[in-house]
């Protein structure tokens, strides 16, 4: 089908919404397919539902579909948990495969989250090890054989930056480090080739370009000839072997399994399984083709019509995800006037106007129809009123 | 309203339900909330529904419910992740408040996930560190000055047999530990006074005597006094002081909420909010009573009728959770020919047949119905068919 499909999305009238990057929106059918999660299978088969309806099997069946987006085999990947708990699985488990090293490194354009979960791993395995942050540039220069893990997220969720994924994970294992790749900015939007680039490791989430609503569970990749031995840190009773013996020690599963933890989230997997249906009628390299060009329309536009503004996003789209973002010294109240304008960017501190442009559903009009606003919203000052300067909880 | 209040929940036309301290049934009303959050909120509002739907503050909006169930005051439970993420947190903040002390103390009566994420805390931390599991009547004895953490289910998930909270609270306390209680078989099945026994930590779940759902996020109690100080381990950004300045380096909440890590499961918890309405009619003293009456007559009936079992629960109310089970040498298959005549209970390894009384939808005319079937599964052997013995995937 060509791209955008915007027939398959219930987007809402007159809405320009250019924050897929951070909710995607909702795929029609999703509202049958939970409400059926909700009423025919908890509620016509309760208990049984774990058999009869394919509970159990779901966080594999799905990581099954988002592993063929994002160039990974049949079995590499598991639904579960959140996109945090799934950075200290692949940080624990690459720790445990460099015992010898203490060092995580990572990059400051990182998300906050994942330097967190770092630091919150290292208190608690104290000993000497160390999370060490550099410039995004200056990563590769960085690896050295204190490293054990090298942990970046492939693009920066500010500056829609790109890293180069083979170029840094072969640098990483020539320093005998193990690769985390964070996907969460680059999954149903980029290219990516995991098993081509050869990494321990991957995570990501599935609520912004797979569009799985509020709170979609996050995944987690373990390259297959490595998946029978990792260690899963969070070693729950749905990553045992066989969680309904019961046993009183753990024993993990003999593949991807062990690194679920508890109780899969039934509910939203429901809808993230019925929302990646949309990859049915596409695939990723179309997307990937039309986020550039979308992008490098936006730039040209918004460069000629908008001075005020400055691109901190890469010129080239090779180098930059599906996003394009502009600093303003204004930027937050000017984000909030053109949301008041059905315009939907986002601001991220402390002066990006971040912009996320997601072919499924965003074409060329949508692209000249939001810079027109923008346009306006900068030439008549529209951002200086007080009520645009009140920060919400979320920004 | 009296008890059973049938009418608020939607369970199949002729089923008895005795599997509530499993999976709880669909409360009415929860479709329609979950479809509102997935059509109204995130298809609807996208983005703007972190701030304008309250989902950022859904987690301890909810948690203040489930405090009010548990002796918890407000502000002392938040909401998220699973039941197995929280225990390791509890866990992993309970050891940093006793540095100088390197043992986890269990008993082989708690649920098995409990003392698997026990082994990958330890086995992360290293230094040392030991769990030990020994049998619930030893612990009090067991305790001892090495012990950093006492780590216990309140109830026994095969037996039903309740611990004293207080005494062995007590007990970890005079020795200088710290007490971490698994609510998972007691939040809305017993009296439970969190504040009252003194304990640092407690966690459960929500998807069994709450009626949250499959998949519904678990809960994290902190004591009041400790909740500015405790080491959340799991440190993800929702758990950071200002999640939204992406700050490079972790800040915890001055609260509750630092316990909190990744994005919360919206679609879940609009179902689990919405569960919360049956406790505006009823109470957790009301429900308590009513569920030892129950269990009490299910133990005279099945011990009149049905020799061929044997009790494992506690005879004295007061000793047992909500549920009563038996050791039957073919429970397995016993099980599933009472399954196919809609009377749902479960079964555990290796032998144990358990049933859950859940006042709320359960009344005495359901104990005595499920009795009669169960007598003519055991008296016609109904169970001896091959197609009750091959074992599903969950039990």
């Amino acid at each position: 089908m060509p791209l955008p499909m915007k027939e398959l999305f219930d987007i809402p009238e007159g809405m320009i919404y250019l924050d897929g990057n951070s909710l995607g929106p909702l795929v029609k059918g999703v509202s049958d397919a939970v409400k059926d999660a909700v009423e025919a299978q908890w509620g016509g088969q309760l208990i049984k539902g774990w058999n009869s309806c394919g509970w159990m099997e779901q966080p594999t069946r799905v990581g099954n579909q988002v592993a063929s987006l994002i160039g990974a085999p049949d079995g590499s990947v598991v639904m579960g948990d959140t996109l945090s708990i799934k950075v200290f699985q692949a940080l624990a488990a690459g720790l445990a495969l460099r015992p010898e090293r203490r060092v995580i490194l990572s990059d400051n354009g990182n998300f906050p989250s994942d330097l967190y979960m770092a630091e919150g791993l290292i208190d608690l395995k104290g000993q000497g090890y160390a999370l060490k942050v550099v410039d995004p540039e200056d990563v590769i220069a960085a690896i050295d054989d204190t490293v054990a893990v090298v942990m970046l997220t492939e693009v920066d969720y500010r500056t829609g930056r790109r890293h180069d994924m083979v170029a840094i994970t072969n640098a990483a294992q020539a320093a005998g480090a193990v690769m985390v790749w964070d996907l969460a900015h680059s999954a149903g939007a980029v290219d990516v080739d995991l098993a081509g680039s050869g990494c321990e490791f991957a995570v990501g989430c599935t609520y912004k370009y797979l569009n799985g609503g509020p709170g979609a569970p996050a995944f987690i990749y373990v390259r297959p000839d490595l998946a029978a031995s990792v260690t899963p840190a969070l070693s729950g009773w749905l990553g045992h072997k066989a969680p309904f013996a019961f046993d009183q020690s753990y024993t993990p599963a003999p593949d991807i399994e062990r690194m679920r933890v508890g109780t899969p989230s039934v509910l939203q997997l429901a809808a993230l399984e019925r929302a990646m249906v949309v990859w049915e009628k596409t695939s990723v390299a179309e997307v990937r083709a039309a986020s550039i060009a979308l992008c490098d329309l936006f730039i040209a536009e918004v460069e000629a019509r908008c001075p005020q503004l400055t691109l901190i996003s890469p010129r080239v789209g090779a180098e930059r995800g599906s996003q394009v973002s502009f600093a303003f010294e204004h930027g937050y109240p000017a984000m909030q006037a053109l949301i008041d304008r059905n315009v939907i960017g986002d601001f991220r501190a402390p002066n990006v106007m971040r912009f996320g442009f997601t072919p499924l559903f965003i074409g060329r009009e949508d692209v000249i129809a939001a810079v027109d606003v923008l346009e306006t919203v900068l030439k008549d000052r529209l951002w200086d009123a007080p009520h645009y300067k009140t920060k919400s909880r979320v920004t």
